[in-house]
């Protein structure tokens, strides 16, 4: 079998690199989703309780007391900032799959017949 | 040493694949029976508390205080939940068994003289 | 070089076992140290705890009020749980070193030149 | 090809160990730091809470109610035993990294043409 032109080789390499860059940015994307899950579950669970419901809030191994009303607005801020970053790593995603199909395209024109 | 027949190979792919579902289907029951495990050890403790005794439930790092009655309804649909999931892995399981079952045998069947 | 005796191969195979065996009750004796750590910490906890101090106890994600006195009975039966695992170990622990030693012994008395 | 003189050899051997070293260190440091955050975060959370605000301590999967006071007094406690790991550990770090590149000083200089 021939060896692959050094040309062809070094794509290769640039696709493998855009492969691991695309997983670590889906695998970051389930964890920013499940904590943005974990605070639409704690909002709702929140907004359920009796305006005088005690709700406490856990920082490290401190629980504290804290005012429906304010511990709603930290929430809602949590989950904004979670969509923020979701948002990012969405497009991000998007741009690394169009430059993957590209990458692909151009290897595959390379090892077709017309071009060997 | 003579190479197996294709089939043979082809059979023996296979049956790693049913061991691997197998697997998986094995560790997924031990997460679910784990989980209505917690839900049970609650239930109970829940059960045990005086009517009047103050109760909580976590929903990520926020902590509110719930009623009693619906801790326990809470609880008893999660059991419920788990219940049904663990029934569904065990029918899987059962199935993967026999189809493991079945292929070892054939395989056996194929590799014996009569067959060779 | 000469391969070693059949015999000695086999001593070889039964020390590497009783060496994977001794690890696995090390790790194991690690894990209820921690535990019982944790239990001797949270008892200190409650007991500085003034009589009438609320106390809640964590099952899974409930938190259940719980009256000192039960709660010092419960950690003290944990603590005691975790003691008789310990010591079971410990000796499990002292029979392997006991046997792995005995085994190296055989294995360099095989293979000492008035042995060969 | 020629070997490696031995000199050299042991010196690769040495700066390996002191480049593990150095990466046990980096992580110590950045658990040590992690555990700082979180200590600092739940100061300042005790420290935003009304005087009167109830504040539990979770110790294994047992809490306790605590006066503000106390826990302001035992996070700042757990604070500075982390700042004085970090010192530790930063000091660590740099000797390492100060014996690694005089190291990789020594093993350039050897195999440079005039030494060779």
């Amino acid at each position: 079998m021939n060896e692959l032109p050094q040309q062809v080789q070094n794509m290769l390499a640039q696709l493998q690199q855009l492969q691991q860059q695309l997983q670590s940015v889906v695998s970051q994307k389930m964890q920013v989703e499940a904590m943005k899950k974990e605070a639409e579950d704690s909002l709702e669970e929140v907004r359920n309780a009796g305006d005088d419901a005690p709700l406490y809030k856990a920082t490290g191994s401190v629980l504290v007391k804290v005012e429906k009303s304010r511990l709603v607005e930290e929430l809602e801020e949590k989950k904004a900032t979670y969509e923020v970053r979701l948002n990012a790593l969405t497009k991000q995603e998007g741009k690394l799959r169009e430059r993957l199909t590209e990458m692909q395209n151009k290897i595959q024109s390379m090892l077709s017949p017309q071009a060997g």
